[in-house]
């Protein structure tokens, strides 16, 4: 039997929950503890799924020699303060995006890690949906040829709301974030340019904060490919998360996913499943593996299937899409030095 | 917390190994002992699952007071006698289906089921397909009008060995019992005549044992609508499941499930994924679900989703389809007296 | 400048009405003249269809020696005696189906037919269709290398009336009739054995007739191979219309077309185009083809794409369909001696 | 009967050939002559499509008083002129696209097709696709609310050859110009802004030329929403053809329409037909609705389907990507003054 990973949780929220039940199904992987502020509200949560340890402070995790590594679940702001220290603690961390809202603190964070010699993973859970990953292993085959075109739709069920718009960074920081990620996860090659429109069609209360729920970003890669995302806080008829890359040789596309099959016809209509609701449904499959792989990179002394500069790419291009927006212009990302963490 | 439920596993086979790995992913549920007759030779596999105990004897596992329920995944041909003595033993049990090759064995291990007022689930897995029930849903809530087609077709993608196919009891009591119990589940209404077709077209081998590998089976139900399945031993693109039925208000079907949504387009062909490869891929959910219901009936006291009637009326279908197939005539099959467990 | 093809249409229901608007998109056919016995009420009908002779007689088109070739459209209890005297005028015939009501009266006609050496096709027009075609093409090409299985399903989208049922000659050889055809099509091998379940589900009435509405025909072909034909005179939500073969290198399947592509998703529904509502729509190309190829076997001089012999057999298992569904037994059909026309 | 109008072609090129079938396919359309400076090479032609008179100079249609309306298909450079003789001559007009490659001539030509008081239809042919179209319904009756998003996906199958691309205007009056089209009909709603990135990444000739062969071009329209439209030269698996809307109430969607349904299932892939290869197959009934439009507009005495704003406003977004793909910045697109022709 594989020795037991034991792992501690910071910041018990919607994806810390979230990763508390996966950790659960996984045999070789084991909870010790959770921290979260509000601690003292979940002790039911606890109990129920079987947590021994629930603490305020998640510095008693970092001081805990039994925990391997911690899951940093806790609000965005916090994270490079957490990193540092749970680096310097010698526990591998699972980082949940965006590391931080500024670059410069991303660097600080990631070169503690260096430092320590810890591992890392930022949390872009879809890189191992099974969908997106067979688009990528399709175009690294080169079954398609020469990547000439990427589009990237990713649109929420709902919009999340105003508090947690104002503190998320921003809609490219929060929410395109990922689909940057994928864009270079998919295609392999650097965002060298970055034209972003947006608006708030959605929900004029995010104008007011200075923010968007609406999007059309134009990427083009170091390679000389293009490519476009189209967002929106709102798709009512569920979670659209859809993928395609066109080449030389084809295209490959990635549709949504539904909970059946089912196709129901009759006078009226004809009418099949709604895309899962939202990432838990879609991307059920996708945070298992994401930490099964987390905990395997560990094991073997690999690097992660996410690093730092994974995180740190995508927080570039979403910086040089506020800009783009602000600016009304495209905005270059230079890659001009190789960063190594 | 809810209590756990002490389970033990009667025969480590390919469906009970699949019922370890599945029991292992519920929290309240727990595996103590497993028993086969080969036990020997399989400590590697239970020491790498877990497995505490295992053993040669399934009575070591109804002696343990410990132990709430039984699965019972061994030979067809052990399956009554093992109820009777765990029924006798007060344990409660989940039976992997044909119960027995005689409607009159399983008539008389019921019975003693209900004399010592166990639970007994059959394992019908395909019931808790979340494809196939949204069709029973959608049957049940009157979408499609009053039921007056029901078409399943059931291919596996590959034919079992000769050997396994010695001892199977038929094709019919072996493959199309499933589509038996999902006839009876999805019109809600008992099967009063069949007329089965057959023949060895995949392998002339099974033509030697008296057994068949293709088949077109008609069905009439009591409530007057009509039916009719498709078998085959070989499927060579994958495991190929879909219902669907037809009714005054409209249709229902059930498509194949495919392990992603890809679509890729190349000069030559446009192209998706296989259906899923075969039983353990396609009716992953619905094994976990199978057993979750099981022990919800148990710790709620009530009817388990699979009775043993359920079990005992699919295995009168098949012995009909049998005798319909060496007749050449369609068999009518009475249902004046109705048997209660 | 190919020569004109001049025709006559005898017959000025649904069907040839449909003919004369087919038969004036094709440059190199023409119409001369139409029959029909209530011609004095089709004078509108026929100014805005450019017909410029329209006549009660029908005699008057076989008399008529610029009339290379009719197209039969009356009601089929006038077709035998129609066949007889235009193969005696020596046009050509494109005869709707079913020729006849008795396979005996179908022989007499064909044989008139054979003696004077005129051209016959029969109006089995979904042989013309561009999806079925492809099946046809993929099964004859070994694609899915050899037939184990067939499955048509065939369902009107309203039921006939009860008066036009009354002189339809009943369900088998109204409208299975084509399923019989497709399947000797598709298969390329006789049919040998019929088992026929039906009922009067939609409409009670039809019961009153001695008639059905829904059935489900088992077919048995000489080579071996087995087939299952499900229909119905109401499928509320269109004209469904499917085949699939299935062999021992994988299956052929082709859907029902639709208007349109589109997909709508809302917040309630996600719903695409019913199937095309009937007839007209769904086999509008396929009825064009079956008229350009009888003028190209006419000019050519081969034999047309569906033969008398092709009518007759098709006949044949729609009365060894009604036999059994009388007896509620099987019926087989003897294959011995090749009747050739 | 409807009398019959008659037409003229000018210039029986690729696409002047195609109308000249689909005009022999409408009973109340006639054509009197055919056009082009090659005249002499296409007697053959001529003859075996039934035209009686064929001219090298297109003046003799203009004086013929038996012609009503005439069809440019002549190469762009010469519609402005032929428009402006043609209004003269009191010949309603059917152009194709674009109407020339400067948006002043453009305007030119339309002054005199106002004075003249003859109809002009411009022949952008894809609003009349039937998918297209039914995406158009469905926004324009608010089915899926106020659209936020558009996505037009347009690639062709092959690259046209290099001669044709010197002469052609450039890529966005040569080919976007359909989607510019499309985007206004769609969105009922003018282009503000305009933002273009494309490159030569099929056939490195055409950066010789100062051409690109792919593109991806952001759209904003006066109502606030955002569009994306990629393109391509060359998609290997035939003609790509989408249109997708976005609102706050769904999203509508129309995919590629393919020859069959056919869907194949074998041991090594599950596959289904390529798209229709090129616009002849894909746009066959879009480019007869587009003419019996054409007709009754004139019939009628309606404004066209496609009127020479429309054709103007394409032409101004053509060229407002031109400059964006120059500038390396998005480029506005100005509505203060209503232009009526």
């Amino acid at each position: 039997m594989t020795k037991q990973m034991v792992t501690g949780i910071i910041g018990a929220g919607r994806i810390g929950k979230l990763h508390v039940q996966n950790i659960h199904r996984i045999p070789h992987m084991k909870i010790k503890a959770v921290s979260d502020i509000s601690a003292s509200c979940l002790q039911d949560w606890a109990a129920s799924h079987h947590i021994e340890y629930i603490t305020a402070d998640y510095r008693d995790l970092l001081l805990d020699p039994d925990i391997d590594a911690v899951f940093i679940c806790s609000p965005t702001n916090t994270h490079t303060q957490i990193i540092r220290e749970a680096a310097e603690a010698k526990k591998h961390i699972f980082c949940e995006k965006p590391i931080s809202f500024s670059p410069d603190e991303t660097k600080e964070a990631l070169a503690a890690v260096r430092k320590h010699g810890v591992k890392l993973q930022v949390g872009f859970n879809r890189r191992f949906d099974p969908h997106f990953r067979k688009i990528k292993t399709i175009v690294s085959n080169g079954e398609i040829g020469t990547p000439h075109l990427l589009k990237i739709t990713s649109r929420d069920p709902e919009p999340a709301n105003v508090d947690y718009v104002r503190t998320s960074g921003g809609f490219f920081i929060d929410m395109s974030i990922h689909d940057f990620d994928m864009a270079r996860y998919i295609m392999a090659s650097e965002v060298t340019e970055v034209y972003a429109k947006g608006a708030a069609l959605v929900n004029p209360s995010f104008a007011e904060l200075g923010d968007i729920d609406t999007a059309v970003i134009t990427l083009t890669f170091a390679n000389g490919a293009m490519g476009v995302i189209d967002n929106s806080r709102q798709a009512v008829y569920g979670y659209d998360q859809r993928v395609e890359v066109f080449g030389t040789k084809g295209s490959a596309a990635a549709d949504n996913s539904r909970p059946t099959t089912v196709e129901v016809s009759t006078a009226d209509v004809v009418m099949k499943d709604k895309p899962h609701f939202f990432f838990p449904e879609r991307y059920k499959e996708a945070y298992v593996e994401e930490i099964l792989q987390f905990a395997e990179a560990i094991q073997t002394n690999r690097e992660t299937a996410c690093t730092g500069d994974d995180g740190f790419q995508a927080e570039r291009i979403a910086r040089a899409a506020q800009q783009s927006l602000a600016l009304g212009m495209p905005v270059t990302i230079e890659h001009t030095e190789k960063i190594v963490f």
